[in-house]
């Protein structure tokens, strides 16, 4: 091979998000796996009620302290083993002393948000009308945490699969409220500061943008008959290289260029939008069926209860008008799976000790999501 | 509560090295664990010799490329299905096209380093003149790599375990050398750069010196009789603060004060050494001694084969001087299990989103190292 090819050939991509590499490495698919494999999750086989699960409708807690009502929808109650706690007395400074001891207080708060009063469905199974209460609860949520003057940053997260460390099968996330801004978010808010410094504008603004141009040149040069390599031409002109999985008037969902994750997703807001809660009807309407058809379509991908980490990043609740002005809606979607239903990528070793690193190219990631179905493979549960 | 007691309250804490922070929650070990148990790894019962292995003496290896030498102690190969590679074409740059899309071409070379000819045993079964030639072959590698102009960093590790994406049980450890520095190492070079800008001093050279007055002072609190709480002193000064795991006159082991993983530790040069090369006898073979106490304490904690990533940090070999002044000679071992053989830690959805986050102290962790034996839990396999 005398030409580059991002397909065949060794190469790091920057995210500008957490201002960090992903070492890519697409060739090294071929190699066999002798590793550890899952054993397939039973989520199929699940009753719609399970009178032992502490997140049914009707059932004792964890902790035996309360009893869940007999919700339709959604349900969200503090976390029984919380994280961060209100009410803490506070710490005095000490980190003074010595730089490499440096710590602080972090007071907060943890909820628990169930989706579905059923036991054996997830996100991917419901429909937009169903994930619409959701999105409200999440929308509450951050609203009544923004009126507390102790809470600065609002956490709504995932976690689907006991491979992700679910501990519960139950279709449900939960919400971590702190005091500080935690590293990640605050990451971003840099790098978008740092970018509108630069430029003048919103960096994930600009990516939608970006992203949109490269599938319509995509969409263009295929339909047209061209024998010629691409393999020296820049990537965004790259025929092979549209990387939207889904979108609708308010929503992109996108294997981001500088995915780390094999099939890691970004569902962004097409127009620069703080927070949830600053969403009108048609834009909620839209998340809702967003999030229903990408969701399925990962089920699609390896007919199995897709397992993810996923997080939404809005504007802290900090007050901080410039933090407000920067903060561009977007969820970030963490899926383990890399070859099949039971057999995922480790993100280990090299990946822990000096960099992220994948196999696939997030181009074809985002062919094989944009190649599933949006009807799910199971028969509708209900 | 009235005072701040760092046993029971949430804080974070500051890493210097990747400076980022860590979320703690010691009051969160309470929670019930409904989720994911992994199936005790075989590894007790592993043949001393297993045909199927291609890593064992004699044997074919994966792509049936080769045979390996009927080796005596360890045995280095170039990997069968390396991540980087040292020939592939040049990448024009594009990035300037979108500053979004940016990426560079790395080359490299990948090793893999058998660390003995037994297939049925891992480091902490093995004695410290066994452990010696794994050392030489760190060492070789790393100063081959150093000559070859086109590597400028050498990245060893070793995943153990099939819970830490470990694809053959054979022990062994990788060696990957890259053109570019990696993220995590090119950090923390920042990071040592910028304290000693600040103190004039070394960052690991200072930590050291930091953990050893602990532990002294924690001793010396300890032997007295102490009625007073302790919970508003400074952690420097808590009687129950020493973070030290084991020790030898080259090398102290440490549960770092900002650790992630449950079981997280450091293994610190005790003197400002760049790279494993430039050791003397005393310290290789202080090196050995502590290489085999520590794994030995990790497979006595849950009385398992202990999983983890470990990997050295030690000088680029990219000739700068500068980067070479800077380097201190560390271990970073990140251990997956938190409450026995087959209960782990999930490092995912706020930890992935937000920041990392523990559940026990790093001080609880250390005590409960420095409290198991030295003696490895099963009889000798020899
Ligand atoms: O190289 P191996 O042992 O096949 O693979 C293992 O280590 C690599 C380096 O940390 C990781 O990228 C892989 O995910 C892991 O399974
Ligand atoms: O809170 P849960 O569901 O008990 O626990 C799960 O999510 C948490 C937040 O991401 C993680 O810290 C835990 O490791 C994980 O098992």
């Amino acid at each position: 091979a005398t030409h580059f090819d991002f397909n065949h050939h060794s190469h790091r991509r920057f995210n500008p998000l957490s201002s960090s590499w992903v070492l890519c490495s697409p060739h090294r698919t071929q190699r066999p796996w002798q590793g550890k494999e899952e054993v397939e999750d039973a989520a199929n086989q699940r009753p719609a009620y399970d009178s032992s699960c502490y997140l049914c409708p009707g059932n004792k807690r964890a902790n035996n302290s309360a009893t869940n009502p007999d919700y339709k929808d959604t349900f969200i109650f503090e976390n029984d083993f919380p994280a961060v706690r209100q009410n803490q007395p506070n710490l005095g400074s000490f980190s003074d002393t010595n730089p490499l001891l440096k710590v602080e207080s972090v007071r907060g708060q943890c909820h628990v948000v169930c989706f579905s009063p059923r036991h054996d469905i997830t996100l991917a199974d419901m429909t937009s009308n169903e994930i619409l209460p959701v999105i409200d609860t999440w929308i509450n949520i951050y609203e009544s945490m923004r009126k507390n003057p102790d809470i600065n940053h609002v956490q709504i997260f995932e976690n689907k699969g006991a491979i992700m460390g679910c501990s519960n099968p139950h279709p449900h996330g939960q919400v971590w409220s702190t005091q500080d801004i935690p590293q990640g978010p605050a990451q971003e808010l840099v790098s978008l500061a740092q970018y509108k410094e630069k430029t003048g504008g919103c960096m994930l603004c600009d990516y939608v943008k970006t992203e949109v141009d490269v599938m319509t040149k995509a969409a263009s040069t295929a339909s047209q008959d061209s024998d010629t390599t691409t393999a020296t031409k820049p990537l965004a002109e790259n025929p092979e290289g549209s990387r939207v999985v889904c979108e609708n008037s308010s929503f992109l969902c996108v294997v981001p260029f500088w995915a780390t994750w094999p099939f890691e997703t970004m569902l962004l807001a097409r127009t620069h939008l703080s927070r949830l809660s600053d969403m009108n009807e048609t834009q909620k309407e839209d998340l809702a069926d967003i999030l229903r058809r990408m969701t399925c379509r990962y089920d699609n991908l390896f007919k199995c209860p897709f397992p993810y980490s996923m997080g939404i990043h809005q504007a802290p609740t900090n007050g901080v008008q410039e933090h407000e002005d920067l903060a561009h809606v977007h969820f970030h979607f963490y899926p383990p799976l890399l070859r099949s239903a039971t057999v995922q990528k480790f993100l280990v070793g090299f990946e822990l000790l000096a960099q992220a690193q994948r196999d696939i190219t997030p181009e074809q990631a985002a062919k094989r999501l944009s190649d599933c179905s949006e009807v799910h493979y199971k028969a509708p549960v209900k």
